[in-house]
C-alpha cells in the first residue's frame, strides 16, 4: 500500500489523502512485488479490496460521511478468476504508464487500451468500470490520483478565489482569478488533485441551478458577500465535488448550499454532496463535504416568504420515505426529519426561482442576506 | 417590428441580426402602440406570427440552415383568446422593464413573475414558455435579445481566444483570456449577445464530450494546431450554438466537427448545430452554424484506421432510416447519405475515445493532424 499523508483535518476523522506521483507508483509496484513474490514461490495470488455496498457504512454525525465499517472481499487467483485478475494487474500497469508520464485516461479511454491486450481484453466497458472501482478501493484512493479522471467536467465558479494551476506545457504556474470572468464563469476541469487556491472569502455558495448561478454572476452577488459561487448544475459530479471539499479543507471556510425545496435537492444534491452515497463508500472520503450546511431553500421557508409552489408528486413523497426509513444521514438528524414532515404535510415544493414572484432580484437583496444571518433556520 | 441591421454575411442569406436594447424597446413599443390604438378605435387588436412547424420549413444548402416559408397564424383579442392575448402583452412588459434595467430573467423566473399578474398569472410553466415563443417568433429576434436567458449553461473553451465582456457593475471591458486556464477552461455564459472576440486562430474545433476536450486541454492542444477548442457536452446549448456561431460570424474564421461516430453524433448533435431543428425553426438564424464541416469520427474512418466499434442498437438503425425519409439536411447531401448507407452495412458505430486502442495521444499526434489536412474525408 502506498504511504498516506494527512493533510487536513476539518471534521474529526477526515482526512484529505495525498498521493503524489511517486507515492501512487510506490503503491502499485509493492502491490505488483506482493502477487510476483507469491507467484515465484507457487503460492496463489490475492488481492485484497472493501466491499462497497451501503451494509458496509456506518454513518457518525460528528465525522461526517458514510464509512466503510471493513468487511473486505478477497480476490485469490484460480481458473475461475485469472481474467479479472490478469486485468486488473494490466491497468494498474496503465496507471503506473499515465501517472509517470503526466497523463490521463478516461474510463472510457482505459476500456479501448485493453483492446491490446489479447485475451484479457474487456468485451464491454462496465466489466472495465468494475475493475477500476476495485482498484480505487484495493488502493485505498480515488482514481484521479491513479491518473482516471471522469467523463464529466466539474462545475463552474465565479467569484473572491484565485485557483493555482500549471501550464501543461512548461509545469510553470498559472493563476486564475475568478473576479475576472464577466458574465462567464471559470470551467474545473476533470480532475483537481493539482490545484491550490488563494482566497479571502468567507464563504462557498454551491447552487444548484446553472440559472440562478447566472443571477448572482450578473449581479456580482460574490462582491457583496465576499464569497465563492459554485454552480452544481443538478447533483454534483465528482470533480466538482472533490473541488469543493479541497477548496474548503485548503481555505478552511464554511460551504453553504442553495437547492430547490425538493426531495431531490435535499436527499440526492446535499446529501450526496455531503456525506457521500452508499455504494461508492470507499471514495467517501474524498469526495463528501462534511462541512456543508444547507441553507435553502427549506419548506418553512415557503411559509416565511409566501412562495409559490409545486405540488408533491408521487416519486417525491415515495422518496421521502425511503429516505426516512433507510437513509442513515437522516436518521441521524432530527431537523431534517421535522422539515422533511412540514413538506409531507404541506404537500408543496418549492424551486429557487420562486422568489422571482415578489421581485427578480429579491433572492439577492432579501432572501440570501437574510438567511446568511440568521443560522437557526439552516438544516444540518 | 423592430429595426433588423445586417451585420454580417459569412454565408449566402445567413444574417446575424443585432438589436441592441433599444432597438427592442422600440419594437415592443410599436407592438404596443398598434394593439392600443386598435383599442382605442373600438376594432378587435391581433398580433402576427409565423407557424413553428417542420411544414413550415424548407432547407437550402447554400443558404445554410431551416429556413420559415411564411405560412402565419394571427391571435385576434376574442373571448376565447383573452387571457393569451393578456400575458403576451404583460410578457412584453417584462421583457421591455428588464432589457431597460440590463437585467435577466429566466423562463422559469417569467413564470413565477406572472404569480403578480392576478386572473392573467400562468399555471404551469409550459403556457408561459409557450407564451414566450410565440413573443420570440413575432419579433423574429431570439428570446436572449428580450432579456430572457436559458436555464442551461454555454459549453467550455480554451484555446488562442480572447473574449471581450464587460463589468456588470462598472460596465468596462473584461478581456479573458483562453490561454490562460491550465487544466480548466472558460465556462461560456447562458447568454452571449454582448460578447465581442479577439484571435488570430485558424478555426474552432467543437468536440462532443468533455472527455475528449480535456485530453485536448491537457496536451495545449489549441497551441499546436492554432485554434480554439469549444466542448459541447453532447447535444449543443442555445448558448453554446450561439457562441460558436457569432464567434465564427465575427472572426471570419470555420467550424469543424468532432463527435461520436454514430447517429446520435451525426443528426442530433452535428446537424442541430449546423442547421438547426424543425420546432425552432423562427429562431434557426440565430442559432444555426451554417458554416460547421463534420471531421470526424466517420464511418471511413472505423475502416482506416481499424477502430474498434460497438454494434448499431435498433434505435441508431430507426434514427438512421428516418434521418434519410424525412430529414431535408440529409436529403440535400448525397455524401451523407453514402455515409449513412455504409454504416448500416457495417452495423458499426464508433466512440471519439476508440483511437485510444492505438495510443492515449494517437487523436493528437496521428489522426486530427492527418483528417485536418484531408478535406476529402469531411462530411458536409
Amino acid at each position: 500500500m502506498q504511504k498516506q499523508n494527512c493533510m487536513t483535518m476539518p471534521t474529526k476523522g477526515v482526512m484529505t489523502v495525498s498521493n503524489n506521483n511517486a507515492d501512487v507508483v510506490k503503491g502499485i509496484k509493492s502491490i505488483a512485488k506482493e502477487v510476483y513474490d507469491k507467484v515465484t514461490k507457487k503460492k496463489a495470488p490475492s488481492i485484497k479490496m472493501p466491499i462497497r455496498a451501503l451494509n458496509n457504512v456506518k454513518y457518525n454525525p460528528k465525522i461526517g460521511f458514510f464509512e466503510l465499517v471493513g468487511k473486505m472481499k478477497e480476490r485469490t487467483l484460480s481458473a475461475s478468476t485469472v481474467k479479472t485478475f490478469a486485468q486488473s494487474l494490466l491497468m494498474m500497469n496503465e496507471s503506473k504508464k499515465i501517472v509517470e508520464t503526466d497523463d490521463i485516461a478516461t474510463k472510457r479511454e482505459m476500456y479501448y487500451i485493453s483492446k491490446n491486450w489479447g485475451d484479457a481484453m474487456f468485451n464491454e466497458q462496465p466489466e472495465s468500470d468494475t475493475v477500476m472501482d476495485d482498484i480505487e478501493a484495493m488502493m485505498m484512493t480515488n482514481r484521479e490520483q491513479l491518473g482516471f479522471i471522469p467523463e464529466e467536467k466539474g462545475g463552474d465558479v465565479a467569484g473572491k478565489l484565485v485557483v493555482i494551476d500549471r501550464d501543461p506545457d512548461t509545469g510553470k504556474e498559472i493563476k486564475i482569478d475568478c473576479t475576472k470572468f464577466g458574465s462567464g464563469a471559470y470551467s474545473v476541469p476533470s480532475s483537481v488533485e493539482h490545484l491550490k487556491f488563494n482566497t479571502d472569502a468567507k464563504f462557498i455558495l454551491a447552487i444548484e441551478t446553472a440559472g440562478m448561478f447566472q443571477r448572482l454572476v450578473k449581479h456580482n452577488y460574490w462582491k457583496k458577500a465576499n464569497c465563492i459561487l459554485v454552480s452544481m448544475g443538478g447533483v454534483p459530479t465528482r470533480a466538482c465535488r472533490r473541488f469543493i471539499r479541497r477548496l474548503a479543507d485548503d481555505m478552511k471556510i464554511p460551504v453553504y448550499v442553495f437547492t430547490d425545496g425538493d426531495p431531490y435537492g435535499y436527499l440526492n444534491i446535499y446529501r450526496t454532496l455531503k456525506v457521500g452515497s452508499g455504494n461508492a463508500a470507499h471514495i467517501n472520503t474524498f469526495f463528501c463535504v462534511p462541512q456543508a450546511q444547507f441553507i435553502g431553500v427549506t419548506p418553512q421557508d415557503v411559509l416565511d416568504y409566501k412562495l409559490p409552489t409545486h405540488p408533491l408528486k408521487d416519486v417525491d413523497l415515495k422518496r421521502i420515505k425511503d429516505g426516512v426509513k433507510n437513509d442513515p444521514f437522516v436518521q441521524s438528524h432530527k431537523e431534517w426529519q421535522k422539515a422533511l414532515d412540514l413538506m409531507v404535510k404541506m404537500k408543496k415544493r418549492v424551486e429557487q426561482q420562486a422568489f422571482a414572484k415578489h421581485s427578480l432580484n429579491f433572492v439577492i437583496d432579501k432572501y440570501l442576506p437574510e438567511k446568511l444571518k440568521n443560522q437557526k433556520s439552516w438544516l444540518p
